[in-house]
């Protein structure tokens, strides 16, 4: 059997991985990631998927553990490219649903859902599910059971003893399958930094309820879109003390929906309000529910606080309950949003200021993980989902646990792992990683065109342009100098007539050949340019003959 | 009087404060800023000083509370405008002195120094200067003494009451300017939304002795260049321990040879040994102190972690201590930095995964904001230091403590105060924000620029070329189109075939004008472009006339 984490940006062996058994492969996710600072342009970043395009014949289905993006948000591309049948929980197919249906796609045949628990067979594949707790409803691990042994594979997850839902991860699922004999389990590395437990979900609830008890006037909550068991605590602690909700942002009003149609979301009649109600309300009867906890520019969120909003606006004497903490890199969006909305007097809870545990996070910290461990007793260890510090140090909390050093092996994106009887071992590197998304564009993206964006957003362009003779080689017109993001044109003319110099004594030497034009240029400009403003704009000759 | 803070990129009243009375005018502090993530190429900010420029003939002195860059890096461009007296504590003047010497500069005549505690008198200007704590050594606030009453500006400050240095934050001389009576107090928000108190740096020193001691091979501590006082406790703690230490990175060698000269540094004769010396002695009596601690792609610590330092590189078994947080924005970095160290088998020990105090802040939390308060006893407040959110926190600070709404003041970047007898109120704004540097050009960069750099840096650049005749308006030569991180050009040359053609249609309908050609060849591919691949690059047209 061959395991193969194909995906992730930054961190490893995320999005998505593929496991062939025999004649039959299956996907287990195949989600996205958010691209990085040094992407500029990109939209998304999609796994590489090409490993599984070119094995399409023996492509039996993608298995889904859960429905946040960066797990099912990759499956619209994989189904342009493959029809696979797609097999999740209800509310993980319902989002992948509603995501391929606005791209005018259907599932496709074969594709089908089941209960925490069911066991799935594919061709000689046989899947166990297990429930695990996590940020959204009805997330599930997998255990594999095959002649070589069974391996476990955790998914997103962690343990939460009070869920809001009542479904506790299946803790004796998971200790059968421990006692049975685990042959190698992969498991979630995110929080194995944070020491002791991730909090239940269901103290965030009672923070939101604190929050609206002390609040005389609305209350505006915002989180992940898709985290439902918070969403269905908001509606229940409004009800609870006489408020009713609104929902604001298209992806916070599409969870709400696609979860209340798949009845994960219980609102009582009157509860749910539009947005054009809350104007007759009394600012003491509102929750407004809004996207736009990472600060994202065209949110709801971000929208209310810079007085944007089509229809809504902050007022003084707000409260705004920020229920999420920026992912890295959003932290200064966040920070924005957060000084707009205290400039118009709404007043502003974070889970880092404001003592209370308005936030709390979907993965395992240590001693969870210990307690994954030690319910499923695996033979052998690979720790995915983390950047290279957290694999490495969940690989030590393994050897911490008693596990043999070369029992536990960690990975990289595109690492294959055979499992036999003789062990685990890595046997290989598959072509994978990252596949970038701009626009329209899958994949036209490359190194190239983000080395240059990269260089345009240092120091700007600045092209030369020169039309020669055919016949002669003379300068028949220019050189002429056009620049952009590299100074103000208008208040640097002087700068530019110099380079203008430059280039024409430089353009002396050639005799109208393009070749030694454009070299001659670039070298004369670039020292030039460098001496002058320390910059190294992209300098662009262009030639015309005539 | 009036007190008008110039500077501050986010951070409100941070890095420079012009205070006038009667006809004389002194600037506190001249800092720099670093630039944001919507200022592409920018390599540092400074306050716009045009304020100070223009009453240059009153302007008597920059006094400084402590040598960190966003209090005295824009000294040297306040020297190149005008020869003004540069007056601080002995290691904040050295550390300027070091600074302006590299730009060929010496301190203007004038320039002096004092000790903490004593007063200075500029003009008709008396300040008083009192002891803070601060993660630089003495670090300064001021008391101003006019016949209108007393202001008390804090500087950057905390309290620490067993600083490494052995000098307590002078609390009987702000006890007693408080029992004097004070009108007005501007203080530091940094940390306003942190509960308690920010603990001794002293915890620092134990935390860094207990990883030496635990170390079996190497240690490598980064931290900031400019904590002298946590320098001072990597040298003592590698004495105590048998180590010595070497520095490696040019802000370290240089902190720490002004340090040493000043006699703020106290090294053990034999500790302090060269770089060339480490690969003599045993890994266990190694300590390496470096730059990095914000994962800047050029420091010493990040060469290390990738293996392109020039001389030294990580062994397994290395323990590095990143005795610092990452200010917001850098965190990618640093983690790719743990990362690069991780996978070369160094063990890394973090302020926030590792359980141990390896760093604090430099700023006071809330009860020592508290405290400050107490002390003082202002009449009227103006919180600054901070983002809005801080500030408007720090208001609501001062009112929990008693103060009038009306007597608290929350200003912005170039609000005027004026203090007088009759109180504390803002009558004006005066130009005040942010001058870009790049390179060598100093504010050439605007928003003009900024926003073609952006525009560059999502969708890159499309030159379209043409040359039309000058007598019938026929097109010569082109149109060639030529594109700049866009889409790699090899693999897209259909599109731009296409792209081609449209413009030639475009050009059909024109009659050779340059103007209807430049806007014709916008129109037709924007539209195009955007219907093809979603993106929005620049277009931008190139007429020649020949």
């Amino acid at each position: 059997m061959l395991v193969t984490p194909l995906g992730g940006v930054g961190e490893i062996g995320k999005n998505i991985m593929a496991i062939e058994y025999g004649p039959d492969m299956i996907l287990i996710d195949a989600g996205l990631a958010f691209p990085e600072d040094d992407m500029p342009g990109i939209d998304i970043v999609l796994p590489d998927m090409s490993y599984a395009f070119d094995r399409r014949d023996r492509l039996r289905a993608v298995l889904l553990t859960h429905g946040h993006e960066d797990h099912i948000g990759a499956v619209p591309y994989l189904l342009r490219e493959v029809q696979v049948p797609v097999i999740g929980t209800p509310i993980t197919c319902g989002l992948v649903q509603r995501k391929i249906r606005q791209d005018g796609m259907e599932l496709p045949r074969g594709s089908r859902t089941f209960e925490p628990g069911a066991t799935i067979e594919i061709g000689g594949l046989r899947l166990e599910s297990f429930r695990v707790n996590h940020s959204v409803p009805d997330a599930v691990g997998f255990a594999l059971h095959t002649p070589v042994g069974t391996i476990v594979i955790t998914g997103d997850f962690k343990f939460d003893f009070t869920p809001v839902d009542g479904h506790v991860a299946d803790l004796q699922a998971l200790a059968r399958i421990g006692a049975e004999g685990v042959l190698c389990l992969f498991a979630d590395s995110t929080n194995v930094l944070r020491p002791g437990y991730t909090p239940s979900e269901r103290l965030v609830g009672e923070a939101i309820a604190t929050v609206m008890r002390q609040a005389e006037r609305r209350v505006i909550v915002t989180t992940f879109a898709s985290n439902v068991h918070r969403i269905q605590q908001v509606f229940r602690v409004a009800h609870d003390l006489g408020r009713k909700v609104a929902v604001v942002g298209r992806s916070m009003v599409d969870t709400v929906d696609v979860a209340m149609d798949l009845g994960y979301l219980e609102v009582h009649p009157g509860t749910y309000v539009e947005v054009e109600e809350v104007s007759r309300l009394k600012p003491s009867q509102v929750v407004l529910l809004t996207t736009g906890s990472q600060g994202e520019p065209l949110s709801a969120l971000s929208r209310l606080a810079s007085g944007e909003h089509r229809s809504l606006s902050i007022e003084p004497g707000d409260t705004v309950v920020l229920a999420a903490t920026p992912v890295p890199g959003n932290e200064k969006m966040v920070h924005r949003t957060i000084n707009n909305l205290t400039r118009q007097g709404a007043r502003v809870i974070t889970p880092g200021d404001s003592g209370l545990l308005v936030h709390v996070s979907g993965h395992a910290s240590r001693e969870e993980l210990k307690l994954m461990h030690r319910l499923v007793r695996p033979s052998y260890f690979v720790p995915l989902h983390g950047e290279y510090r957290h694999l490495e140090a969940h690989a030590e909390l393994a050897r911490e646990l008693g596990m043999p050093a070369d029992h536990v092996i960690v990975g990289d994106i595109g690492s294959q792992f055979e499992i036999s009887q003789r062990g685990v071992r890595i046997v290989g590197q598959v072509p994978a990683g990252r596949v970038l998304v701009d626009g329209l564009g899958v994949g036209d993206v490359g190194n190239v065109v983000l080395r240059d964006r990269r260089q345009l957003a240092q120091d700007g362009i600045l092209i030369v342009q020169v039309a020669v003779r055919a016949d002669t080689g003379e300068v028949a017109s220019g050189p002429d100098i056009i620049s952009r993001g590299f100074v103000y044109a208008r208040e640097s003319e002087e700068l530019l007539d110099q380079a203008r110099s430059r280039v024409s004594e430089a353009l002396a030497d050639t005799h109208g050949e393009a070749a030694a034009i454009r070299s001659a240029v670039r070298d004369a400009l670039a020292q030039f340019l460098y001496g002058k403003t320390g910059r190294r704009p992209m300098i662009l000759p262009l030639v015309v003959e005539v």
